[in-house]
Order: C-alpha cells, then sequence, then structure tokens
C-alpha cells in the first residue's frame, strides 16, 4: 500500500498542531470590538433625555447597547433621526414579520459582505425563528435554504435591488404580486433593503465593530 | 470621387427627418412623471400637522413638493423620519458644504443609474455650483470633472463605497485625512453616501418619477 | 418638540450658504473644455480641401466644429475616414430614425460612462425628440424612460451588446425581428452601437472635451 | 413629542411578535441535511475495505462522517481520490498551519458563497483557532479581521486567485515571498485555494447539505 | 496497492475511445464557416468598380477575401467606409509596429470573446511574428506571455480600455508616456483598441464567421 | 480620388515591415517554457517507483511528460494524489465521453483565461475530436461553436458552476435532465468543471508553462 493511501486512514483530526509546530497563541481576530467601536474618533455627546431614554430602555431589554447606537452617540441628532427610521422599519406594524424583515436586512448585508450588521442581524434571524442555521444561510448565500415560496420572492426581490437596482423593473414588481405582496409590502421590502444598503456602507466605511456578544446568541 | 467621400460634406444635420420618413410625434419618455410618482399604488395619508406645515414650507421655499416626499405620504411616521434624516444629512451644519454633500449625492446616484436622485440632486448640484456641466460630470463620470483634490478624494470614496463596501478599508480612511477631512467629515461623507445608497434603492424600486422641473433649473 | 423634528420645519434650501462658511467661487468642472480638447498634444494639419469643406459645412450648419472633428484633425486620412463612416452610420438611409440612432449613442455611452458622447450626442436627442427628458434617460438609465416596445428592443440589444458582446445569441436577434427590425435594421443596431463603443473609447483615453455650447442645446 | 420620537422610546424588541400575528411555525431552512446530502440520486457503493476503515475512523475521532464523504460514496475510486487529496492537502507537513489553511478554506468558500464549505470549514476555523468570531470574520469579510500582516498577505493572495486569477502575477508572489512565504508555501496556499474552488463547485452543483452538528461546534 | 493507485499507471491517452462507446462522428463546429458568413439574410451588392479592385487585390495577396469585408458587401458605401478606417488604422505608417496593432487587436478581441477577430487576428499575430505561441497568448491571457515592457505597457492600456474605459485617466497616459509612447502613439494604441470594440461588437451581434483557412495559418 | 480611398486599393498585406522600420527579432513570447516550468523554485524529489512508472507511461504513448506532472514532482505523494484524481475524471468510465470531458476543461479554462490549461486541453480537444477549429472555440467562445443540445447544456452548466457557483440551483439540474443526462452524469459534469476551476488556479498562482509540442499538434 503507497504512503498516499495509509495517509487516508487517518481522518481529519482538528488538534491544530502540526509536528514540531507548536500552536501560537492568536488575539483574537475581534479583539477590541466592545471598546473601539468604529475605526473614527468622534467625542461622545451628552446623551439627550430623549437618547438617554433609549439607550437605557435597551440595557432592559437587551442587556447591552448595540455598538451601532454607540457610534452615532456623538450627535444627538444624528443618532435619533437613525434610531427614529431604523424603529419604523424594523419594528413598526408591516405586512412583513420581524424575521421577515430581518431576513431581508441579512441577505442584504451578505451581499455587501457587512460584518457588523451579519453579526447583530444574523444574530436576531437565529433568535427570532428559533431555528439557527436560517442566521447561517441568510449570511452565507440564502439560495441555500429551504424557504417559502413568499420569502424567496422576497429575497430575490432584496438581493437584486441591492446588487443592481437599476435592473429593477414593472416585472420585478409583479412577481413580488405574485408572490401575495401587497404594493405597501413591496414598499416596506425596498425599504428595508434600502436602509441596509446604507447601514452597510457607514459600518464598512467606519470599520464598525458589533457587540461581541451577538456572537453567542441564539446558537 | 466616390459617393462616399461626397457624403463626408454634408455635415451632421439635426432635423430628425429622413426622407420619405415623417418624424412620428412620440409621447414624452417622461410622461406623467408629475402624476403618477410611483409604480405603488399607496394611498396618501392625512399629513400631521407636523408634515403639512413641512410641505407648505416646500411649496414656498422651492415652488414645489418633492415628489420623494409625496411618495412617503401615505405615511406619517415614516414620511417624517424620511425628512428628519435627510435634512440632518443634506442641511445640519458640516465640515462638508452643501454642494460637496450633493456632489456625492448624484456620484453615488450616478453608479446606481438612478433616474429620479440623478434628475432632483443634478439640480441641486447645477444650482449651488452656478456651474451647469458641473451637475452633468457628476451625473456622467465624476473622473471626467476637473475638480479640486479634496473634491476628487471625497468623490473617489463615495463611489468605491457604493461599489464596493466591503473593500473599504484603513488606508481609504487615510487618504481622506491626507485631503483634509476630519473624522467628523469622513462619518458625514460615509452617511450622504450611504443615504444615497438607500434611497437609490427606494426610488428604482418604485419606479420613483421626479419633478419634471427639475429637468430645467439652472441650465 | 424635538430639536430633529424642528428642522424638519425647514424645508430644503438651495443657497449653497452654511453658517459662517462663505460660498468659495471654483472654476468650473468643464473649464477649458473648448480650448483644450483631447490631453493629447498633437499638431494640427493643414486641412485638405474635403476636410476644409466639411468643416465650413459644419460651421454653417451647426455654427461650429464638433470637438471629436477638431480632435482628429491632425491628420487628413483618420479624419477622413472617421467623418465618412460616422455620416454613414448617423445620418445615411436606414430603417432606424436619426433618432433612433442616436438613442443608441447615449444608451451605449451611458454604459460606457463616455462624458464626451453623452454631452454631444445627449444634445441630438433633446433636439431630434423635442423632449429633454428623453435625452437625460437616455443618458442616465434607459430602463427608466416610457419606450415603445421597439425603442426598448433596440436598445436593449444594443447594450447587452456594449456590456457582454460574448453573449449574444440568435435569441437576441430573435427578440429584435419580433420587435418589427429587418436583419437590415440589426446590422445598423450592431454598426451604430459599435461605432459609439470605439468613439467612447477613443475620447475616453484622450480625455476628449465636448464643446460647451451643447451643455444647453434643446433643454 | 412627537409619535415620531415616542417610538424610539422602544428598544429593539426581538420576541418575533408582531400585534395581531402569531409567529407560525416554519420548517427548519436547513431541514432534512442530514438525510438528503445532495440533490443527485446515487447508489451508495458496497464500501472498499480502505474506506469502510476511513469512515470507522471518521465516526471514531469526529462522532461523524462529514457529508462530503458520504457524498462521494457511490463510487469508491472517486471517494479514495478525493479523501486522499483532501487529507494532503490539509493535514500533511506544510509551512501552513491546518488553522492557516482552514481560513484559506473559508475565505474561498466565502468569496463562492457555498453553504457546505463555509458551515463544515467555518467549524474547523472556530476549533483550531479557539476564536469563534475568527471563524465568523472569515466567512463574512476576511478584510475585516485583526490578522497578522502573513494571514492578510496569505488570504488576499487565495482570495485573488479565486476571484480573478487571470490577473496573478510574480507581483503577487513577490508579496507572498516578503511577507515570510517560502516558494513551497506559494505552493500550498495556490493548493489549497484551488481545492476549494473545486469542492465550492461540486457542492454547489449539487446542493451538498452539511452535516447539522458543525453549526453548533464551538461556538 | 489500490485499485486507485494501480490506474495512474495509465497515462493519458488520447485516444477517444472509451470502451463500449464508439467515437460518433459529429459534424465541425465550424461546419459553413465559409458559406454563411453571418446570420443575416443581406443581398450582396453590385460592388464598385473600387470595392471590386479591393477584392481583386485581397484575392491576390492572400489568396481570399476576409469574411468580414463580404459581410459589407450588400453595401458599397458601408463595405468603403469600413475598409477605409480598417487600413489606416492596420496598415498606415503609425509609431506602432503592424504587429502590435495586431497584438492589440487580438488582446481586445480575447476580452471581448470574438470568435471572428480572435481567429482572424490571431493568425495575423502568428504570422507577422513568427512566433505562435505569440498568437494563442495574445487570444488567451496576454498578461501569461513573456513581453517587453513597452508592448506590456501597450497592452494593458489598450484591456483597461477596452473594460472598464470610464477609469482611464491622466495617469495611465503617463505610463505609456514613461515606457516611451509618444501622444501620436496613445492615439493610435486608443484608435486600434476602440476599432476591435466596435468589429467585435458587429461580428458578435451578426454571428460573423472567420475564412477556415485561418485556422491553419503560421502554426 | 482621395489620398484615402486610394489606400483602400492596397489589400491588408501581412509582412510586417513598416517602412523605415526594420522588423526586429523578438524572442518568443513563450521563451523558456519547456525548461522553466513555474514560477517556484521547488526542488524535484526522486520519484517513487509508481511515479517513475508512471512517468515512463507518460514518455512511451504521450512522446514527453506533460509538465503539470513535473511541476508536482517535487512531493512524491501531491503527485500521486493529483494523477489519481486527474486520472479518474478525465479517463474513467463515465456517461460523458472523453472529448465531452475535455470540452468542458478547455470552457472552464477560457472562462479562466488560463494559458497552461488552454494550451494543454485545447490540443485534446483538437485530437479527440478531430475537428481543429472546435478547440479553438472551446478556448475562444463557446457559444459561438455548432454544438448539439446535449453539448450545449452541458458546457452552459459547466461555465455558469465555474463564473457563479452560488447561483446553481435545481432549475440548472433539471436543464441537464432535460437534456439527457443522468445524475451521475451532473456528477461528472460538476466534477471535472470544478477540477479544472482548480487546476485553472495553480496553475495562474504559479505561472505554469505548457509543453511547448502542445502548439503544434492537430491542427
Amino acid at each position: 500500500m503507497t504512503k498516499q493511501m495509509a495517509k487516508t486512514k487517518h481522518p481529519p483530526k482538528r488538534t491544530g498542531k502540526t509536528a514540531g509546530q507548536p500552536p501560537k497563541p492568536r488575539a483574537s481576530a475581534a479583539a477590541g470590538d466592545d471598546n473601539t467601536i468604529t475605526a473614527l474618533k468622534l467625542k461622545p455627546a451628552q446623551l439627550s433625555p430623549d437618547m438617554a431614554a433609549y439607550f437605557a430602555k435597551c440595557e432592559e431589554k437587551l442587556g447591552f447597547v448595540p455598538n451601532v447606537l454607540k457610534a452615532y452617540a456623538f450627535d444627538n441628532a444624528k443618532l435619533a433621526a437613525f434610531a427614529a427610521l431604523y424603529n419604523d422599519l424594523m419594528l413598526a406594524p408591516s405586512g412583513l414579520s420581524k424575521l421577515e424583515r430581518e431576513m431581508i436586512a441579512v441577505a442584504v448585508s451578505s451581499h455587501n459582505r457587512c460584518y457588523y450588521c451579519l453579526v447583530a442581524h444574523g444574530a436576531a434571524v437565529r433568535q427570532l425563528s428559533g431555528d439557527p442555521p436560517l442566521g447561517e444561510l441568510m449570511a452565507m448565500n440564502f439560495r441555500a435554504a429551504r424557504l417559502s415560496k413568499r420569502e424567496r420572492a422576497m429575497l430575490d426581490f432584496a438581493v437584486k435591488l441591492t446588487a443592481e437596482p437599476w435592473l429593477v423593473e414593472e416585472e420585478d414588481r409583479a412577481r413580488l404580486r405574485r408572490g401575495g405582496f401587497s404594493d405597501r409590502d413591496i414598499w416596506d421590502i425596498a425599504s428595508v433593503a434600502g436602509f441596509f444598503n446604507m447601514t452597510n456602507r457607514v459600518a464598512s466605511a467606519t470599520d464598525m465593530r458589533p457587540n461581541s456578544v451577538y456572537h453567542r446568541q441564539a446558537r
């Protein structure tokens, strides 16, 4: 038997050790994510009473303030405008469930390869769905997920709108309508997809880092 | 002399007439832009007092209400959130001049080939700069414009962030800093570029049409 | 009422003024377009009688000599060959109207983001159609224009041929035939689209600048 | 205070409930991953003694047989050839640590958006590094990870080779050499990157599904 | 020894036979290339005396009339304009050698994957250079060829101009000048590259087929 | 008659001479291909008896040892693993003929613009098919070849899998099944396409050079 075949008898061990090569400890690739939230040095503002109350609510409900909010906290007006838009899009009544909106968030962020949004909203998909692999699939390739026709049509639209917005036309909207979406739903799909095309870019432009707690949520 | 060369004696006439082919009148390619603002049938809401006042101010200052605001007017909360974010980004104090912010708007919208935003913000660049060709250049290819180093660095960043946000890294921010931009300025460039990546997509998803008045402004 | 909402009461003013930031006069982004026609220093040739007559006809009919002709005027043979091809394609009898040929010119030039051709032929579309927004739409995103099926099929073919010529196959020709185009028309669509793929590149390679007069034509 | 601002007082709850919209149970997006390993109906072969021993070793060391091996098990020769190549590349002595090889595997698979390989090798990166976010970063955007210069040079090369192999030239190899890699190391980087460009495509072509156990490993 | 290793004892035979699978004769993939020159049915015109003389010269010097000329022969004016431009660009005096112009032709046609031009001008490169692999390299990937710095700079410019003309700027011209090219040479590089971007598209749009004789020339 | 038209009387001569510009002898663009097989300096190993026998068989049957095998010969285990996989994929019994497998090899290598594989496997297509233009067409643009529906479906799948593996879905497999391919055939198409996506990258990463003898084979 050749040496080569002998080798195939050894299944993949994952010890990280190669003979004579002691594993070097390495700093975490996400080191500092909870401390240095962006690459920009912007002095935090004194939070307005509204915003202070908002941060307190976050602490109470989530156990932490999402880093994106801290990143905006150098300017109360910008923070308030961002929070108002975010909350309207992701939490207000809509024909889209909250999970559907988070699925759009992650599929769009996957196209744009946005670390912050994939981590934070991937956790949301895992949590809202109770199906951790769904979060992975949205972040990796939504086309590989077992989805309903409705979900697939919604994500196809959102990702086409992300990748080649200039090609979106009436037939794309017609496909959504055939999938059971109302015109108001189409607005909401477009708005959520649009919003993450904005935040993905703000996050990438500033090297925004997600709270490390997200990594372990709802696995 | 050959027939071909003879033909070159006739300079390009632009009469639109070909022998035996009477020019057919055609409907405008922008027909209905002032009436059917999007492809979605969304019932206008009763404007809240805040929003009604805002529309009135638009009429007073601009002479019309921008169609994007009418498009959002099916829901006062969405309209207010959009307007608040827009006004903060484009009009609030910033190290970027209003013209610079509009230049970003158009260069980003050019990458995304967004009809609504190119028309509306192209007009703004013409108006703010008093240099109509600048509006054209932002819409066609900002690299062909005679720009200051600062303007060029700003637009290179905004368009890279639009096209391939996943490739933006510290070196890109460093180039902006070398170009004289502060960290706060970088935030503003990223935010304006991000915002138009959002609105370009909402506009494309809904086939949003610009007020026809923009076409003739500041030519 | 929060500060943020208060701000939304102020509609977008376009005065270009930010408090404490007096608008700096800036040179036009198209400065010198009428003087320095390309980035190459090529000594003008003595025009041949044929070409001198051609330039004179341009002055008489258009009021100016298009800069592209001046750019070629360093060599009479090259100028004559270019002019002969241009005039045959754009002005000779064809199943395509002159406007249709100019629409192809602009849609192709939009894909290639060619400043010279977008300005010069955008003006031609505005003029020939009597529909200024049509010129804008061809330059921005032809898919957003209200077009006839014939026009749309023609432009879809021309732009696919521009973007991914290796993918054009019998089915693409068949769609044109179904749209009412003859085989001769298909040749003409291909030739005009091909021609602007040539001139767009000559213009981009040499930083060719359009006559400034085009900007204001037929607005 | 406006209604809008009031809303920002409610931080993002992630209960999945929208008033009047009871959360519908949905099948897992990865349903059946452990049973239907590919979309191809290929009858498993009787394992050869070599391959049966190999599978037994996998069970013993890993607790399961990776689905990719089961996918190949319709043909002992193909299974043996695949396993021999895999084990040589990923486990044999090399100047690259096992972790480095797995990092290449995931960064390449991220470019190719391969569900199977991202799940299986993402788990390997988490396990070998003891740094779960490193696995996420390789799958999302390796450029956002805090890496050594060596790691970054290695991944830049592997991903360029994946995306645009025709552009790889001497300067790319020179950069690796400057980063401390020997010519043999360069071979290994190329071979591992090449291998995953193969398996990503076999997996995508056949809709190969990862063992569900990977999702929870080393979080 | 395993079955797998045994198999490696048999080197790659290229007999085309698989046990029990007699090689089926298949029609040539280029069948009809000499008869059906394009997919368009265009009636040949009576050649003008100039053009008849030109065709006769082709027969005399080349032994055949290139199919591209036959394709244009439905219209003497179009044929003459094409021939005049072609001959000026490829044959007139220039700082670029004829071989250099043909190298540009093939590298551009390779980017555009144009069957007609790769076959016809690949033959020209083989013939003019006396180096058949040079023809292959231009058609496959010019970056893999052993070229002079001058040739490489020329082809880098031509292919960038082909792929992304909107990105060509002063620095690109400066690199050519540093490589020893005059401004007139830059014009010629741009014009030849532009020309093949035209003809590649006319050929692809019409499924133009090369004379079969080219395949065997100068191998 | 103008000078320009006069020039068209001279058909394209291919003498390579321009007045006053004596043709400079240039080194072959493939100089050294038979000697310096890759850009990496890797010391050849002592061949194992198995591998020595394999090389001897190559010499006997082909008249030479393919350079890719020499490139791997620095390590017997790697060489054996590569050869085993290669031989299984390209030579073992399959529903795909050997020619079909070589057609996939070349179409994939064309997408990846891989010099080594295009030269070596282009020769194989010419030889196995007895149709030299088929080899050219696979290397240039398979869409321009006159192919059976079966061949076209096979190559469309292989090239889509190469270009955008993340988009391959059930409908793509269904099209192959409609084209007469079994699930086992689909596996083989995917495996061959995957394999060349690997070897294309190993070859490009190392600047692997083909044996010069391939250039003249079966022309």
